[in-house]
Protein backbone atom coordinates (compact mmCIF):
# COMPACT_ATOMS: atom_id res chain seq x y z
CA UNK A 1 0.00 0.00 0.00
CA UNK A 2 1.13 3.49 -1.37
CA UNK A 3 1.26 5.81 1.86
CA UNK A 4 3.17 8.65 0.58
CA UNK A 5 1.87 11.57 -2.14
CA UNK A 6 5.62 11.83 -2.72
CA UNK A 7 5.55 8.10 -4.45
CA UNK A 8 6.86 9.02 -8.40
CA UNK A 9 3.99 7.59 -10.38
CA UNK A 10 1.35 8.85 -7.23
CA UNK A 11 2.97 12.35 -7.69
CA UNK A 12 2.44 12.43 -11.12
CA UNK A 13 -1.33 11.33 -11.70
CA UNK A 14 -1.44 14.04 -8.96
CA UNK A 15 -0.13 16.85 -11.45
CA UNK A 16 -2.94 15.70 -13.56
CA UNK A 17 -5.50 17.30 -12.03
CA UNK A 18 -3.62 20.67 -13.85
CA UNK A 19 -4.89 21.33 -17.36
CA UNK A 20 -1.08 21.95 -18.23
CA UNK A 21 0.33 18.49 -16.75
CA UNK A 22 -2.91 17.01 -19.17
CA UNK A 23 -1.44 18.66 -22.47
CA UNK A 24 1.94 17.92 -21.80
CA UNK A 25 1.75 14.21 -20.77
CA UNK A 26 -1.74 13.55 -23.10
CA UNK A 27 -3.05 11.91 -20.22
CA UNK A 28 -6.13 12.33 -17.56
CA UNK A 29 -7.62 10.89 -14.34
CA UNK A 30 -10.95 8.92 -14.36
CA UNK A 31 -12.19 8.78 -10.58
CA UNK A 32 -15.30 6.20 -9.55
CA UNK A 33 -16.40 2.67 -10.50
CA UNK A 34 -18.35 3.51 -13.87
CA UNK A 35 -15.56 6.06 -14.75
CA UNK A 36 -12.94 3.50 -14.48
CA UNK A 37 -14.77 0.69 -15.65
CA UNK A 38 -15.26 2.29 -18.88
CA UNK A 39 -12.02 3.41 -19.47
CA UNK A 40 -10.48 0.33 -19.19
CA UNK A 41 -12.83 -1.48 -21.25
CA UNK A 42 -12.43 1.33 -23.90
CA UNK A 43 -8.41 0.05 -23.53
CA UNK A 44 -7.50 4.15 -22.62
CA UNK A 45 -6.23 2.82 -18.93
CA UNK A 46 -2.40 2.88 -17.93
CA UNK A 47 -2.46 2.52 -13.95
CA UNK A 48 -5.33 2.01 -11.30
CA UNK A 49 -5.45 3.64 -7.73
CA UNK A 50 -7.33 2.11 -5.28
CA UNK A 51 -7.76 2.26 -1.57
CA UNK A 52 -7.85 -0.98 0.62
CA UNK A 53 -11.77 -1.03 0.90
CA UNK A 54 -12.11 0.11 -1.90
CA UNK A 55 -10.46 -3.00 -3.78
CA UNK A 56 -12.81 -5.26 -1.61
CA UNK A 57 -15.74 -3.93 -3.07
CA UNK A 58 -14.38 -3.66 -6.42
CA UNK A 59 -12.63 -6.66 -7.40
CA UNK A 60 -14.16 -7.79 -10.56
CA UNK A 61 -13.48 -4.69 -12.17
CA UNK A 62 -9.50 -4.67 -10.81
CA UNK A 63 -9.06 -8.23 -12.25
CA UNK A 64 -10.45 -6.91 -15.58
CA UNK A 65 -8.23 -4.43 -14.89
CA UNK A 66 -4.90 -6.51 -14.70
CA UNK A 67 -6.34 -9.10 -16.95
CA UNK A 68 -5.64 -6.84 -19.50
CA UNK A 69 -1.71 -6.22 -17.84
CA UNK A 70 -2.94 -2.75 -16.44
CA UNK A 71 -1.11 -2.07 -13.00
CA UNK A 72 -3.16 -1.78 -9.64
CA UNK A 73 -1.80 0.01 -6.70
CA UNK A 74 -3.70 0.21 -3.77
CA UNK A 75 -3.12 3.81 -1.69
CA UNK A 76 -3.90 4.58 1.51
CA UNK A 77 -6.82 6.87 2.12
CA UNK A 78 -4.70 10.14 2.69
CA UNK A 79 -3.11 9.32 -0.77
CA UNK A 80 -6.49 9.00 -2.14
CA UNK A 81 -7.73 12.00 -1.07
CA UNK A 82 -4.97 13.74 -2.70
CA UNK A 83 -5.39 12.11 -6.20
CA UNK A 84 -9.34 12.60 -6.05
CA UNK A 85 -11.03 15.92 -7.24
CA UNK A 86 -14.51 15.21 -5.01
CA UNK A 87 -14.78 15.59 -1.01
CA UNK A 88 -16.07 12.15 -0.52
CA UNK A 89 -13.69 9.76 -2.60
CA UNK A 90 -14.74 6.95 -4.47
CA UNK A 91 -11.70 4.88 -3.74
CA UNK A 92 -10.70 4.40 -7.19
CA UNK A 93 -8.82 6.59 -9.70
CA UNK A 94 -7.16 5.68 -12.99
CA UNK A 95 -4.62 7.41 -15.17
CA UNK A 96 -5.70 7.20 -18.64
CA UNK A 97 -4.60 8.38 -21.96
CA UNK A 98 -6.31 10.70 -24.08
CA UNK A 99 -9.25 9.28 -26.43
CA UNK A 100 -10.05 12.38 -28.37
CA UNK A 101 -9.73 11.74 -32.11
CA UNK A 102 -9.12 14.00 -34.97
CA UNK A 103 -11.41 16.34 -37.21
CA UNK A 104 -11.04 13.30 -39.69
CA UNK A 105 -12.75 10.89 -37.92
CA UNK A 106 -15.63 12.61 -37.69
CA UNK A 107 -16.46 15.08 -40.66
CA UNK A 108 -16.44 12.06 -42.91
CA UNK A 109 -19.14 11.31 -45.56
CA UNK A 110 -21.24 8.68 -44.14
CA UNK A 111 -22.31 5.46 -45.86
CA UNK A 112 -26.15 6.41 -48.33
CA UNK A 113 -28.98 6.49 -46.30
CA UNK A 114 -27.29 6.90 -42.95
CA UNK A 115 -28.76 9.50 -40.64
CA UNK A 116 -25.84 10.27 -38.36
CA UNK A 117 -25.79 13.48 -36.07
CA UNK A 118 -23.34 15.26 -34.35
CA UNK A 119 -23.44 17.91 -31.38
CA UNK A 120 -21.09 20.54 -31.20
CA UNK A 121 -20.01 22.75 -28.27
CA UNK A 122 -18.84 26.13 -29.35
CA UNK A 123 -17.05 28.02 -26.45
CA UNK A 124 -19.42 26.29 -23.68
CA UNK A 125 -17.12 26.91 -20.41
CA UNK A 126 -19.29 25.10 -17.45
CA UNK A 127 -17.64 21.54 -17.14
CA UNK A 128 -21.59 20.19 -16.02
CA UNK A 129 -23.03 21.78 -18.92
CA UNK A 130 -20.04 20.04 -21.49
CA UNK A 131 -20.62 16.86 -19.46
CA UNK A 132 -23.95 16.50 -19.36
CA UNK A 133 -24.72 17.56 -23.47
CA UNK A 134 -21.88 14.19 -24.32
CA UNK A 135 -24.13 12.20 -22.00
CA UNK A 136 -27.36 13.06 -23.61
CA UNK A 137 -25.45 12.64 -27.30
CA UNK A 138 -24.61 9.39 -26.33
CA UNK A 139 -28.06 8.64 -25.17
CA UNK A 140 -29.73 9.82 -27.92
CA UNK A 141 -27.81 7.71 -29.98
CA UNK A 142 -25.60 10.61 -31.55
CA UNK A 143 -22.82 9.75 -33.62
CA UNK A 144 -19.79 11.95 -32.14
CA UNK A 145 -19.14 15.30 -30.43
CA UNK A 146 -17.11 18.21 -31.58
CA UNK A 147 -15.69 20.65 -28.49
CA UNK A 148 -14.58 24.10 -29.85
CA UNK A 149 -10.90 25.72 -28.80
CA UNK A 150 -12.00 28.08 -25.68
CA UNK A 151 -14.32 25.37 -24.11
CA UNK A 152 -14.16 23.62 -21.19
CA UNK A 153 -11.55 21.00 -20.66
CA UNK A 154 -13.30 17.70 -21.60
CA UNK A 155 -10.65 16.05 -19.69
CA UNK A 156 -12.02 18.54 -16.55
CA UNK A 157 -12.88 15.72 -13.64
CA UNK A 158 -16.04 18.05 -13.35
CA UNK A 159 -16.72 17.73 -16.95
CA UNK A 160 -16.17 13.29 -17.24
CA UNK A 161 -18.19 12.82 -14.03
CA UNK A 162 -20.97 14.91 -15.85
CA UNK A 163 -20.58 12.83 -18.72
CA UNK A 164 -21.03 9.17 -16.44
CA UNK A 165 -18.33 7.67 -18.86
CA UNK A 166 -19.52 8.63 -22.12
CA UNK A 167 -16.90 10.39 -22.62
CA UNK A 168 -15.43 6.78 -23.18
CA UNK A 169 -18.44 5.65 -25.51
CA UNK A 170 -18.48 9.02 -28.31
CA UNK A 171 -15.76 9.76 -30.59
CA UNK A 172 -15.05 13.49 -29.07
CA UNK A 173 -12.55 16.12 -30.67
CA UNK A 174 -11.26 18.92 -29.10
CA UNK A 175 -9.49 22.29 -29.50
CA UNK A 176 -11.72 22.73 -33.17
CA UNK A 177 -11.47 26.06 -34.62
CA UNK A 178 -15.29 26.36 -34.90
CA UNK A 179 -15.70 27.46 -38.40
CA UNK A 180 -13.27 24.99 -39.71
CA UNK A 181 -15.15 22.58 -38.23
CA UNK A 182 -18.32 23.37 -39.71
CA UNK A 183 -16.69 23.62 -42.57
CA UNK A 184 -15.22 20.40 -42.82
CA UNK A 185 -18.76 18.86 -41.28
CA UNK A 186 -20.71 20.56 -44.31
CA UNK A 187 -17.99 19.22 -46.51
CA UNK A 188 -18.93 16.11 -45.23
CA UNK A 189 -22.49 16.10 -46.21
CA UNK A 190 -24.30 17.32 -42.66
CA UNK A 191 -26.54 20.08 -42.07
CA UNK A 192 -25.43 22.56 -39.41
CA UNK A 193 -28.11 23.79 -37.22
CA UNK A 194 -27.41 26.25 -34.83
CA UNK A 195 -29.64 25.86 -31.59
CA UNK A 196 -30.67 29.73 -30.74
CA UNK A 197 -33.61 30.57 -28.21
CA UNK A 198 -34.25 33.21 -30.73
CA UNK A 199 -34.19 31.11 -33.99
CA UNK A 200 -35.96 31.60 -37.44
CA UNK A 201 -37.51 28.18 -37.59
CA UNK A 202 -39.56 26.65 -34.58
CA UNK A 203 -38.17 22.82 -33.56
CA UNK A 204 -41.48 21.43 -35.09
CA UNK A 205 -40.98 22.76 -38.47
CA UNK A 206 -37.50 22.03 -38.44
CA UNK A 207 -36.00 19.48 -41.22
CA UNK A 208 -33.54 17.19 -38.92
CA UNK A 209 -33.22 14.23 -41.60
CA UNK A 210 -30.26 13.00 -43.03
CA UNK A 211 -26.57 13.85 -41.33
CA UNK A 212 -26.97 16.73 -38.76
CA UNK A 213 -24.90 18.49 -36.61
CA UNK A 214 -26.13 20.65 -33.50
CA UNK A 215 -24.39 23.87 -32.60
CA UNK A 216 -24.31 24.77 -28.97
CA UNK A 217 -23.45 28.21 -28.43
CA UNK A 218 -21.67 29.75 -24.44
CA UNK A 219 -23.81 29.81 -22.11
CA UNK A 220 -24.20 33.85 -22.11
CA UNK A 221 -23.28 34.64 -25.73
CA UNK A 222 -24.46 31.91 -27.60
CA UNK A 223 -23.18 31.45 -30.92
CA UNK A 224 -22.43 34.99 -31.74
CA UNK A 225 -20.70 35.60 -35.67
CA UNK A 226 -20.92 31.31 -36.09
CA UNK A 227 -24.19 31.45 -36.21
CA UNK A 228 -24.79 33.10 -40.08
CA UNK A 229 -22.48 29.92 -41.03
CA UNK A 230 -25.42 27.47 -39.91
CA UNK A 231 -27.41 26.16 -42.50
CA UNK A 232 -30.46 26.84 -40.62
CA UNK A 233 -31.37 28.16 -36.75
CA UNK A 234 -33.97 26.22 -34.65
CA UNK A 235 -35.49 27.44 -31.37
CA UNK A 236 -37.27 25.40 -29.08
CA UNK A 237 -40.81 26.16 -28.86
CA UNK A 238 -40.98 27.86 -25.21
CA UNK A 239 -45.09 28.35 -23.55
CA UNK A 240 -44.12 29.65 -20.17
CA UNK A 241 -42.22 32.86 -18.90
CA UNK A 242 -38.95 31.38 -19.18
CA UNK A 243 -36.68 33.44 -21.27
CA UNK A 244 -34.73 30.33 -22.42
CA UNK A 245 -33.67 26.58 -21.58
CA UNK A 246 -30.72 25.63 -19.69
CA UNK A 247 -28.12 24.33 -22.40
CA UNK A 248 -27.57 20.75 -21.52
CA UNK A 249 -31.36 21.02 -21.42
CA UNK A 250 -31.98 22.17 -24.74
CA UNK A 251 -29.86 20.27 -26.00
CA UNK A 252 -31.66 17.05 -24.74
CA UNK A 253 -34.78 18.15 -26.00
CA UNK A 254 -32.85 18.54 -29.83
CA UNK A 255 -30.93 15.45 -29.34
CA UNK A 256 -33.78 13.47 -28.21
CA UNK A 257 -36.18 15.04 -30.64
CA UNK A 258 -33.72 14.17 -33.74
CA UNK A 259 -33.64 10.69 -32.43
CA UNK A 260 -37.47 10.21 -32.22
CA UNK A 261 -37.89 11.49 -35.71
CA UNK A 262 -35.52 8.33 -36.63
CA UNK A 263 -37.37 5.95 -35.02
CA UNK A 264 -39.58 4.19 -37.51
CA UNK A 265 -43.21 3.93 -36.09
CA UNK A 266 -43.15 6.58 -33.79
CA UNK A 267 -45.59 8.29 -31.69
CA UNK B 1 -23.30 53.46 1.20
CA UNK B 2 -23.75 51.16 4.23
CA UNK B 3 -20.04 49.85 4.27
CA UNK B 4 -20.99 47.17 7.92
CA UNK B 5 -21.43 43.77 7.70
CA UNK B 6 -23.14 44.59 11.67
CA UNK B 7 -25.29 47.05 10.04
CA UNK B 8 -29.24 45.67 11.46
CA UNK B 9 -30.37 45.23 8.26
CA UNK B 10 -27.55 43.49 6.75
CA UNK B 11 -26.63 40.96 9.41
CA UNK B 12 -29.96 39.61 8.64
CA UNK B 13 -30.07 39.01 5.69
CA UNK B 14 -26.96 37.32 5.28
CA UNK B 15 -28.04 35.04 8.02
CA UNK B 16 -30.72 34.14 5.11
CA UNK B 17 -27.84 32.34 3.80
CA UNK B 18 -28.59 29.48 5.93
CA UNK B 19 -31.60 27.10 5.41
CA UNK B 20 -32.58 27.61 9.52
CA UNK B 21 -32.89 30.97 9.43
CA UNK B 22 -34.83 31.04 5.83
CA UNK B 23 -37.36 28.43 7.69
CA UNK B 24 -37.64 31.01 10.96
CA UNK B 25 -38.14 33.60 8.56
CA UNK B 26 -39.57 32.66 5.78
CA UNK B 27 -37.83 35.04 3.84
CA UNK B 28 -34.64 33.76 1.48
CA UNK B 29 -31.73 35.75 -0.69
CA UNK B 30 -32.17 36.17 -4.59
CA UNK B 31 -29.35 37.89 -6.49
CA UNK B 32 -28.60 39.02 -9.71
CA UNK B 33 -30.56 41.41 -11.80
CA UNK B 34 -33.01 39.15 -13.84
CA UNK B 35 -33.71 36.95 -10.62
CA UNK B 36 -34.25 40.62 -8.69
CA UNK B 37 -36.42 41.59 -11.28
CA UNK B 38 -38.16 38.82 -11.60
CA UNK B 39 -38.99 38.67 -7.47
CA UNK B 40 -39.95 42.67 -7.37
CA UNK B 41 -42.09 41.78 -10.66
CA UNK B 42 -43.92 38.83 -8.66
CA UNK B 43 -44.35 41.22 -5.72
CA UNK B 44 -42.09 39.10 -3.66
CA UNK B 45 -39.55 41.71 -2.47
CA UNK B 46 -38.85 43.46 0.95
CA UNK B 47 -35.64 45.30 0.54
CA UNK B 48 -32.91 45.29 -2.16
CA UNK B 49 -28.95 45.89 -1.29
CA UNK B 50 -26.96 46.82 -5.08
CA UNK B 51 -23.10 48.23 -4.73
CA UNK B 52 -23.06 51.80 -6.18
CA UNK B 53 -21.49 50.51 -9.54
CA UNK B 54 -24.46 47.89 -10.13
CA UNK B 55 -26.77 50.88 -8.93
CA UNK B 56 -25.55 52.67 -11.82
CA UNK B 57 -26.03 50.10 -14.43
CA UNK B 58 -29.66 48.71 -12.92
CA UNK B 59 -31.20 52.43 -13.07
CA UNK B 60 -34.60 50.93 -14.83
CA UNK B 61 -34.88 47.79 -12.25
CA UNK B 62 -34.08 50.33 -9.17
CA UNK B 63 -36.48 53.20 -10.44
CA UNK B 64 -38.91 50.31 -10.78
CA UNK B 65 -38.67 48.84 -7.25
CA UNK B 66 -38.82 51.75 -5.17
CA UNK B 67 -41.74 52.99 -7.22
CA UNK B 68 -43.16 49.88 -6.13
CA UNK B 69 -42.24 51.30 -2.19
CA UNK B 70 -39.39 48.37 -1.64
CA UNK B 71 -36.35 49.79 0.08
CA UNK B 72 -33.13 50.00 -1.91
CA UNK B 73 -29.53 50.43 0.04
CA UNK B 74 -26.50 51.20 -1.37
CA UNK B 75 -23.71 48.86 0.16
CA UNK B 76 -19.84 48.42 -0.16
CA UNK B 77 -18.65 46.01 -2.62
CA UNK B 78 -17.02 44.08 0.66
CA UNK B 79 -20.72 44.17 2.50
CA UNK B 80 -21.83 42.63 -1.05
CA UNK B 81 -18.97 39.69 -1.01
CA UNK B 82 -20.61 38.93 2.42
CA UNK B 83 -24.46 38.73 1.07
CA UNK B 84 -23.80 36.99 -1.94
CA UNK B 85 -23.34 33.43 -2.22
CA UNK B 86 -20.78 33.50 -5.94
CA UNK B 87 -17.44 34.69 -6.02
CA UNK B 88 -18.37 37.13 -8.61
CA UNK B 89 -21.24 38.89 -6.96
CA UNK B 90 -23.21 40.11 -9.35
CA UNK B 91 -23.46 43.62 -7.33
CA UNK B 92 -27.50 43.08 -6.62
CA UNK B 93 -29.59 41.36 -4.02
CA UNK B 94 -32.85 41.12 -2.59
CA UNK B 95 -34.48 39.83 0.29
CA UNK B 96 -37.90 37.88 -1.03
CA UNK B 97 -40.64 36.74 1.33
CA UNK B 98 -41.20 32.99 0.52
CA UNK B 99 -43.40 32.74 -2.88
CA UNK B 100 -44.01 28.68 -2.57
CA UNK B 101 -48.02 27.71 -2.16
CA UNK B 102 -50.02 24.59 -0.73
CA UNK B 103 -51.03 21.26 -2.33
CA UNK B 104 -54.45 22.95 -2.45
CA UNK B 105 -53.11 25.39 -5.08
CA UNK B 106 -52.05 22.56 -7.22
CA UNK B 107 -54.27 19.76 -6.74
CA UNK B 108 -57.42 20.96 -7.93
CA UNK B 109 -59.38 19.57 -10.54
CA UNK B 110 -58.57 21.57 -13.70
CA UNK B 111 -61.19 22.76 -16.06
CA UNK B 112 -63.02 20.24 -18.82
CA UNK B 113 -60.64 19.86 -21.30
CA UNK B 114 -57.81 21.92 -20.07
CA UNK B 115 -54.66 19.31 -20.10
CA UNK B 116 -52.04 21.19 -17.56
CA UNK B 117 -48.98 19.21 -16.69
CA UNK B 118 -47.17 19.62 -13.28
CA UNK B 119 -43.53 18.31 -11.97
CA UNK B 120 -42.60 16.55 -8.93
CA UNK B 121 -39.32 16.02 -7.52
CA UNK B 122 -39.19 12.98 -4.91
CA UNK B 123 -35.65 13.25 -2.65
CA UNK B 124 -33.80 15.30 -5.40
CA UNK B 125 -30.61 16.53 -3.52
CA UNK B 126 -28.97 18.63 -6.29
CA UNK B 127 -29.45 21.78 -5.91
CA UNK B 128 -29.02 22.66 -9.84
CA UNK B 129 -30.91 19.88 -11.05
CA UNK B 130 -33.73 20.96 -8.83
CA UNK B 131 -33.48 24.59 -10.67
CA UNK B 132 -32.88 23.36 -14.04
CA UNK B 133 -36.04 21.23 -14.03
CA UNK B 134 -38.10 24.09 -12.16
CA UNK B 135 -36.60 26.52 -15.49
CA UNK B 136 -37.95 23.38 -18.05
CA UNK B 137 -41.46 23.17 -16.12
CA UNK B 138 -42.07 26.64 -16.74
CA UNK B 139 -40.56 26.61 -20.31
CA UNK B 140 -42.09 24.10 -21.26
CA UNK B 141 -45.73 25.00 -20.23
CA UNK B 142 -46.09 23.28 -16.73
CA UNK B 143 -48.45 23.97 -14.36
CA UNK B 144 -46.86 23.89 -11.26
CA UNK B 145 -44.07 21.82 -9.22
CA UNK B 146 -43.84 19.88 -6.39
CA UNK B 147 -40.67 19.72 -4.44
CA UNK B 148 -41.19 16.35 -1.58
CA UNK B 149 -39.73 17.08 2.00
CA UNK B 150 -36.39 15.44 2.14
CA UNK B 151 -35.28 17.00 -1.18
CA UNK B 152 -32.79 20.46 -1.92
CA UNK B 153 -34.27 23.37 -0.51
CA UNK B 154 -35.97 25.66 -3.32
CA UNK B 155 -34.64 28.70 -1.45
CA UNK B 156 -31.06 27.38 -2.09
CA UNK B 157 -28.90 30.18 -3.45
CA UNK B 158 -27.96 27.36 -6.29
CA UNK B 159 -31.23 26.08 -7.20
CA UNK B 160 -32.64 29.89 -7.33
CA UNK B 161 -30.01 30.53 -9.74
CA UNK B 162 -30.36 27.70 -11.83
CA UNK B 163 -34.07 28.24 -11.79
CA UNK B 164 -33.35 31.54 -13.87
CA UNK B 165 -36.18 33.25 -12.65
CA UNK B 166 -38.76 30.38 -12.99
CA UNK B 167 -39.33 29.98 -9.02
CA UNK B 168 -40.84 33.35 -9.72
CA UNK B 169 -43.33 32.03 -12.90
CA UNK B 170 -44.32 28.34 -11.71
CA UNK B 171 -46.16 27.73 -8.36
CA UNK B 172 -43.98 25.55 -6.43
CA UNK B 173 -45.17 23.53 -3.38
CA UNK B 174 -42.19 22.69 -1.19
CA UNK B 175 -42.17 20.00 1.20
CA UNK B 176 -44.65 17.68 0.20
CA UNK B 177 -45.28 14.07 1.46
CA UNK B 178 -44.76 12.51 -1.44
CA UNK B 179 -47.41 9.67 -1.14
CA UNK B 180 -49.87 12.12 -0.11
CA UNK B 181 -49.09 14.79 -2.93
CA UNK B 182 -49.40 11.66 -5.54
CA UNK B 183 -52.54 10.98 -3.53
CA UNK B 184 -54.12 14.19 -3.73
CA UNK B 185 -52.96 14.92 -7.19
CA UNK B 186 -54.59 11.79 -8.21
CA UNK B 187 -57.90 12.85 -6.92
CA UNK B 188 -57.97 16.30 -8.74
CA UNK B 189 -57.42 13.56 -11.83
CA UNK B 190 -54.04 14.08 -12.79
CA UNK B 191 -52.49 10.85 -13.89
CA UNK B 192 -49.43 10.25 -11.90
CA UNK B 193 -46.10 9.32 -14.55
CA UNK B 194 -42.93 8.28 -13.09
CA UNK B 195 -39.53 8.51 -15.33
CA UNK B 196 -37.43 5.62 -14.79
CA UNK B 197 -34.84 4.38 -16.86
CA UNK B 198 -36.39 0.83 -16.75
CA UNK B 199 -39.71 2.28 -16.90
CA UNK B 200 -42.45 -0.33 -18.22
CA UNK B 201 -43.38 2.35 -20.99
CA UNK B 202 -41.33 3.66 -23.78
CA UNK B 203 -42.39 7.90 -24.16
CA UNK B 204 -43.44 7.38 -28.10
CA UNK B 205 -46.35 4.68 -26.88
CA UNK B 206 -46.90 6.74 -23.36
CA UNK B 207 -50.16 8.24 -23.04
CA UNK B 208 -49.21 11.94 -22.24
CA UNK B 209 -52.96 13.32 -22.44
CA UNK B 210 -55.13 14.75 -20.01
CA UNK B 211 -54.01 16.22 -17.01
CA UNK B 212 -51.01 14.72 -15.93
CA UNK B 213 -48.12 14.54 -13.26
CA UNK B 214 -44.35 13.40 -13.69
CA UNK B 215 -42.50 12.40 -11.05
CA UNK B 216 -38.64 12.41 -10.86
CA UNK B 217 -36.99 10.37 -8.58
CA UNK B 218 -33.47 11.25 -6.53
CA UNK B 219 -30.40 10.50 -8.56
CA UNK B 220 -28.72 7.85 -7.13
CA UNK B 221 -31.57 6.22 -5.91
CA UNK B 222 -34.75 7.24 -8.49
CA UNK B 223 -38.10 6.85 -6.72
CA UNK B 224 -37.80 3.77 -4.74
CA UNK B 225 -41.57 2.13 -3.58
CA UNK B 226 -42.98 5.47 -4.69
CA UNK B 227 -42.86 4.13 -8.36
CA UNK B 228 -45.67 1.48 -7.15
CA UNK B 229 -47.81 4.30 -6.45
CA UNK B 230 -47.28 5.86 -10.24
CA UNK B 231 -50.48 4.74 -12.60
CA UNK B 232 -47.20 4.16 -15.62
CA UNK B 233 -43.66 4.13 -15.47
CA UNK B 234 -41.90 5.76 -18.54
CA UNK B 235 -38.69 5.05 -19.92
CA UNK B 236 -36.86 7.61 -22.50
CA UNK B 237 -35.68 5.54 -25.36
CA UNK B 238 -32.05 4.91 -25.54
CA UNK B 239 -29.68 4.26 -28.77
CA UNK B 240 -25.78 4.57 -27.11
CA UNK B 241 -24.58 2.93 -24.94
CA UNK B 242 -24.88 5.46 -22.15
CA UNK B 243 -26.78 4.11 -18.80
CA UNK B 244 -28.72 7.17 -18.18
CA UNK B 245 -29.45 10.36 -18.68
CA UNK B 246 -28.92 13.23 -16.14
CA UNK B 247 -31.95 14.20 -14.31
CA UNK B 248 -32.39 17.68 -15.76
CA UNK B 249 -31.57 16.21 -18.95
CA UNK B 250 -34.69 13.16 -18.84
CA UNK B 251 -36.93 15.94 -17.47
CA UNK B 252 -36.48 18.17 -20.07
CA UNK B 253 -37.19 15.41 -22.44
CA UNK B 254 -40.42 14.19 -21.05
CA UNK B 255 -41.63 17.98 -20.39
CA UNK B 256 -40.77 18.92 -24.01
CA UNK B 257 -42.26 15.92 -25.38
CA UNK B 258 -46.25 16.36 -23.40
CA UNK B 259 -45.46 19.80 -24.63
CA UNK B 260 -44.80 18.95 -28.33
CA UNK B 261 -47.92 16.79 -28.23
CA UNK B 262 -50.71 19.11 -26.64
CA UNK B 263 -49.20 21.27 -29.57
CA UNK B 264 -52.37 21.60 -32.59
CA UNK B 265 -50.42 20.63 -36.17
CA UNK B 266 -47.39 19.47 -34.67
CA UNK B 267 -44.68 17.47 -36.49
Amino acid sequence: VITSVHNERVARAVRLGRRSAREAERRFLVEGERGVRDAVRAGAVEQVFVTPERSRRSEALLAETTAGGTRVDEVSPEVMARLASTVTPSGIVAVARFVDVGMDAVARRPPAGAQPFVSMLVRVRDPGNAGAVLRSTDAAGGAAMVVSEESVDVYNAKTIRASAGSLFHVPVVREALPEDAVDRLRGAGFRILAADVDGRRDLDAADLSGPVAFLFGNEARGLGSLEAAADETVRIPMAGAAESLNLAAAAAVLLFECARRRRPGRA
